[in-house]
């Protein structure tokens, strides 16, 4: 088709990208979806496994960067102080993160029996976006099992577009959701991975610009551009040994990607970027006092935040080409940017 | 009775305390607490209202500031970048956030008819400590039915002690929950508040001190000390009309109340200080580009510091000889403060 | 000639621009610069003085954000902390900010006799980049009378190019230095300008990027293309009524324009943004213990955001057009991007 | 002599001190002085080496944190984005922080001929206090070969009281100065060191406290107390394995310290703690892509904590006890704390 055509011609930098193009081309890493489509209901659960053991036992490394605070994360405290990562990532709507949250609780209390008794409690890390424009997000309408749902339909596969928390989002006044993509580096005669996840609801269509080409602009042409009001969020997940301060350069790369689309960062936007390796686990609970860890060294980050960025530039885009036109709240309609691909 | 004559002997700074020695001596604030206490089950929820009227509206000026962030605090990332507060402040258990951020953007949907409509979301600000000591924190038995009692109920008295989210909170090995505090400024001859609301679950018994008075290595004579593993919250609220980098300062002399009474600041906290303040309202929507806004000069800052880090000091005592034995989850027992008194 | 025309016709947002297109637009700023280009010393001072009366005792809102701090900036943690500038800011190569903040407090003392005998001391703010390609950084050439050169040359009208501070640098492999550009809003009625200065010296040749042309791309078929170890200084100066708070989202910005130029935010780079309001003064000392200030309402930040990322990207091209080829240490050349200009 | 029998008799919590209660006490940490004292000149400079080695080849861990910012520290940003102390930590005064980077800027060149030739720069690393009650601050008195008699007299012994950066210091309105105190530690059967030097020139006499006792408002009865406008620079070294993440949550520990010998934080405060781990180096250039290293499990920070916590609080009422009267600047005088011992 011709669209498949011409997508292999972007340009998203000299990097190659693994195999499938997704960050679960990260080894162990998981991606589930649950989406609810149905009239004015237009949203969903994503969840995104950094390994398919206990978290809780076996933490990752992790660290979240806020690009621009107006959003509703939950579990970015911890993270921060610790650098470790002990749940899935879930993404939802905004107003869905509190039940999100308390399912993913209850989750995890199933799988570890010593959480409020014989040891302490539990990090949920729910991140979101705003899906008021083609969803009734009033109705709170995501249950706990729909985040059940989610976990446990995760798969070494990534499904892309209107599916999941992706499933009502905007993104350059037409439709976004989610999207993927990855690189692969090379250390030492090693491959790693770097694979990208976003969850897209940003930008002003006059904006939006594919590998500098200002698209946006000749859409709006039919399409009226709005104020942007929007939100993305980026998991950037890697088997390079990365520390938590260097995870936190890593997510820091995301907004890169992100301006390289035509994200000018508004006012309204919750712009939050998660980097979490699976490269070595982070013990709950160490026998030793000192633990030994693999470090990349700091003069190999040149190359790792290239790949972030790009990754997450192309991840935008491939959540737009990969999304369907979605009609929902009040009539409200975002058109998928496949229909106005050449 | 002996210990109230005690009490007044002490010395939490030279500056004189409100009406009620309290939170709510800040014009406006209301305090409301919903107490879980049977058998197993000792946990609750307080809210704090910075003002009476449609918070989403008329929003305030705020700022959260982590000493350490071992712990689950909801809505940080939001106010840090608005520098505002929207909602009531609720504190709970620590498994409970979910529930209780979900209930409170339910209480904000029916107050605010145009949120996900007409104009962006709302974000719940929740603040926790784990009680899994005293209560069965697994059952997650806050309800959202709870959360609407602490909110209905909250008036201008702050009840203290083993109450709302205090109920099954621990302090220094001994009984903690609720405590508050306040003092009185004065800058140009207009007399100002600093009121403290302090949800107390940290210290190590040997290192508890009231006063410079190391209490607590007396009392472990008698009960063992065990490691910290606590947390505590710390609202400060005023009328004094800063900005919200100032009260980024004003929550960071939390720290100094604290350390004032034996806290050491353990791995496993989760400290969090969040300070608002209800001089002037920030609209939700303005109709001037430009507002005016009183600010008070930096040079006076060091006497609302000091009256801060005074009343966290006080504020946590209180809470400690307000709260009563409690008994919960697996007949472990916290005794109060008040059994050792001379 | 044919290079202003084609520039004419480039795109930086839909946003016009002040009178001269500088940072010099925003009134009562002034720039002057200090060159030094002999053989092997190709280097130099630049100072921005957001007013031209006594900054201590009449200091401006102001703040610091921190894009990649692979950077030796002085006086920022007082910025970040009491959010006001009190002196020019001075910009140097990275070994003379020693130097440079020596000779600023000397420059301060004299205007200030107070200070360090009725008052505290002062903050010297200095930025850098390392132009040790074209410059023998190791010489540590720049000296405090240069720095007084720079101070007393101080004008409305920014000179552009490999002038100042600006001497020595590279840009995407080809000469940088500093640039400016601007843009005017209107809020209310009232016209108000963002104005941007940067020192370039950033980038990979083969990232170079303008207005979405990988023109860099070209210009590595003749010129190869290195690693990026560079850096950019962003200065952004209004006389909007903005908060240091707002100030601070108002940085973050600087860091879209960098990106839309094919800036990748590499390991090496100290990438920093300064952002003050010249809109009005927060005084050393002040009678009344509380400030009536203005404050732009948040609701039109998304407009401030565009006007910031937009004429710093502008700025950086500006900086490379109006830059000419420089010979210098070891006979290192960087050439002129006009050189490669159709 | 009857003080060092009281001071035997202070508690500054459970743990052992080293063999010298010295920052020296950690291996390979060095200390050096160069005072100035001379009329109404009475400054310094101070030296702290993490390992006698060349340091820009081989970095250690470190992290910068700011308690209060009301100070000109140089060199924080490259650490906190970095994690690695990569020069001696050098602490003068306030409006010399300019001169005494150029001096350490100097002294690095010297050692290390590659760097802005084949390699980048160097990231000078200066903190001070305001010592311009007693010094005239004006005067710029400390020289490049001060710094340099600093650096070349560093021993494995740490001079205390009015010497080096301390010279000039004020403390709880008595004399201040340079402090030091160690805590030994053992895991898994391995003894550590967590070793402290402050720079105390903070506090309120009225609100000095010594192990609990209000000592300063006895004092007070005779001396009159003034506002605190002072600061605090605290310097945390410790051969445990700990990486920049959890060397930043150790130097927050500082705080506990401070406040617990009375201080509030004051609004003009510089309160800044640096901490580093000499167990292992990171090479300035590595030909391994991955480093091995060795992390402390996050379950030990507790102890490591309370060290650091004991230690700068002993650390402080050190720096007094050894601190003799000191007359400088217009007649003014700083009293010894041993005056007023029992």
């Amino acid at each position: 088709m011709g669209i498949s055509e011409n997508y292999g011609k972007l340009y998203f930098g000299e990097l190659l990208c693994g195999e499938q193009n997704s960050i679960c081309d990260v080894p162990g890493v998981l991606v589930g979806h649950k989406t609810l489509a149905h009239e004015e209901i237009q949203t969903g659960v994503t969840a995104v496994l950094p390994h398919g053991g206990n978290l809780f036992r076996d933490k990752v490394p992790a660290a979240v960067h806020v690009i621009n605070g107006f959003g509703k994360t939950a579990g970015s405290i911890q993270i921060s102080e610790l650098g470790t990562l002990e749940t899935p990532i879930l993404l939802t709507n905004t107003l869905s993160v509190g039940t999100v949250s308390d399912a993913l609780v209850r989750y995890m209390l199933r799988q570890n029996p010593e959480i409020g008794v014989d040891t302490g409690t539990v990090n949920p890390v729910v991140l979101e976006c705003n899906d008021g424009y083609l969803n009734d997000i009033r109705s709170l309408s995501v249950t706990v099992r729909d985040v059940e749902e989610a976990l446990n339909s995760a798969s070494v596969h990534c499904e892309e577009g209107a599916v999941g928390a992706g499933r009502g989002m905007s993104c350059f006044g037409l439709k976004g959701g989610i999207g993927t993509a990855s690189r692969v580096l090379e250390f030492d005669g090693v491959p790693y991975t770097m694979g990208v996840l976003v969850l897209t609801n940003f930008g002003s269509l006059e904006d939006f610009t594919i590998c500098g080409n200002r698209v946006g602009e000749q859409i709006s042409l039919d399409l009226a551009s709005e104020e942007d009001k929007g939100s993305i969020i980026v998991l950037l997940g890697t088997d390079l040994p990365l520390s938590a301060r260097q995870l936190s350069r890593v997510a820091r790369r995301a907004a890169v990607g992100i301006s390289r689309t035509g994200g000018l960062c508004g006012n309204g936007s919750g712009e939050i970027a998660l980097a979490f390796s699976t490269a070595q686990y982070i013990p709950h609970e160490s026998e030793a006092a000192v633990l030994q860890l693999s470090v990349l060294s700091e003069a190999c980050m040149n190359q790792v935040f290239r790949a972030a960025a790009f990754a997450t530039e192309e991840a935008i885009i491939s959540s737009m080409l990969h999304a369907e036109t979605v009609e929902g709240r009040a009539g409200n309609t975002r058109r998928s940017l496949l229909g106005f691909w050449p």
